[in-house]
């Protein structure tokens, strides 16, 4: 696979990921509360990299499943994703006025209604997931889908890495503690897109222990990555402002190991998660090139 | 059914609640993050009717079913209750410093951690009902469970009634509009307990029909009930203040209807739901005996 193909497969993803999500989230311009609908879709319609839709793409296809059956999925976790964003820049939270280059949510439609708009893509999530079965799942792997979704979204998994954030913002922490916050913040979600994917597929055992090793990996360079940018990364590509998390007095990666250190683990948790899906052989191309350029990200 | 043999049946449905709500979310002091679940506890614990659960176990047992099969129903759609109170008392929605007596959320553990608690209980009732399977329920059953909560609490239902009475706070509505925003705000969740205990049971159509006609004149009574107490209800038996309607400028079916209408209103639908229990017969005697009591409920 050359970045030309890599590229349009990405694409492809994104696309059906964006035609779903329209449609799971329609404008309802005769309704009285139309203003919950604009601002579920100012956020969810705000492109990202739907990251975690084409993880539930990719090892649905490589664990020979039908995209179709898992787009259901796909639409939940990046709703579950964007209402997280939402309820972190809420002044109680991070007090982000920016996101995406864009006021925040609650900037643009008040406090009360971000909160809401928050609400309800979280409840939205779980009715999409489920709707796995009429586009075709099976009645057990879409509960399993939405189990593992409920898992990794809720006190096990990314509530806990927030309330952990809170807990830490003004204090040392060590790298173990770093990664822990994190497993569960962002880790949990992304290995969750990963599982959702294999799970409506029929995915093996083998399968499903090798898509998680990717996962795992795969998560932690990410948000090493993510720390870098911060620190090193240009505003106007990001579309927040860099430098942000020093700021804050937040612990991060490059405050905890050193820029070197942060940077050559990016690079070992890449090949990592690449030696992960060696099982699958050269039909793991996609997702071998998704770390390669995960790491090498500018945005 | 008389007075004691119902309220024991209230009791024994309470009590099953609360044992598996404790189960469902432990305490977890070893954990960094034991602050979550004490928030999630603090408020799922806090007492109240669990009228919720109640309509879900009734439901389940008056169409033949086994409630322990809908005990996670039961107890998920007490989370997402609870939850929707959490973020209601926040200082961007109605900025109640106390609930049932006690500080509310963000008063005992900070904005931050009062929102992340709502999250997590809200994440967390789908987790829960998903376990319906587990407790016995067909996979179908449970599947359809889930769905029947998702809308419920979302945006067809309980969070368009947030907005919609956010829209109409400073504004002068009509009765016909007020109707409509508890049909959302507060009906729509229960009717999906009935639903749930219904669907659970392996319920047929007309046993929903009838299931769903009661629970809409139930919560339509009981939210004119709630404005009546407000107005003419005593603060130490309802553990808040009274007249916080009026001061707050809310619409209210006293204002709009006058206290007398009100009250009327309350009886016909007592009936009306009474009466759409007919084609059970003796069997529905809680039930009904419920719509009555909660007709003639001092908290």
């Amino acid at each position: 696979m050359d970045k030309v193909q890599f590229e349009a497969q990405m694409k492809r993803y994104a696309q059906m990921t964006e035609a779903a999500l329209v449609r799971f989230v329609p404008e309802q311009p005769e309704l009285p509360e139309h203003i919950l609908y604009e601002a579920m879709r100012y956020s969810l319609l705000a492109g990202g990299k739907r990251l975690r839709p084409v993880l539930v793409f990719a090892f649905c296809s490589l664990c020979g499943g039908n995209t179709e059956t898992a787009l259901p999925a796909a639409c939940a976790i990046e709703m579950v994703h964007t209402y997280s964003l939402i309820h972190d820049d809420l002044p109680c939270m991070d007090n982000d006025d920016l996101r995406r280059g864009r006021p925040s949510s609650h900037k643009q439609f008040g406090e009360a209604n971000a909160l809401l708009a928050g609400d309800a893509l979280l409840t939205k999530a779980f009715e999409t997931v489920l709707a796995c079965r009429e586009a075709g799942a099976q009645e057990s792997r879409t509960l399993q889908a939405a189990a593992i979704l409920a898992r990794a979204a809720g006190d096990h998994g990314m509530v806990a890495g927030q309330v952990l954030d809170l807990l830490n913002e003004n204090r040392a922490i060590t790298a173990e503690e770093l990664i822990d916050l994190d497993a569960k913040k962002t880790g949990a979600m992304i290995r969750a897109s990963a599982a959702m994917g294999c799970v409506l597929a029929g995915a093996a055992a083998e399968q499903k222990c090798a898509a998680d090793a990717y996962a795992k990996a795969l998560g932690l360079a990410f948000q090493i990555q993510d720390d870098l940018l911060d620190v090193a990364g240009d505003a106007a590509l990001l579309g927040k402002p860099t430098g942000s998390d020093a700021q804050n007095d937040k612990r991060t990666y490059v405050a905890l190991l050193g820029l070197e250190a942060s940077r050559r683990a990016v690079a070992d948790l890449t090949d990592q998660a690449k030696k992960a899906l060696a099982p699958f052989g050269g039909k793991a191309a996609f997702l071998c090139m998704l770390a390669d350029r995960m790491a090498a990200r500018e945005s």
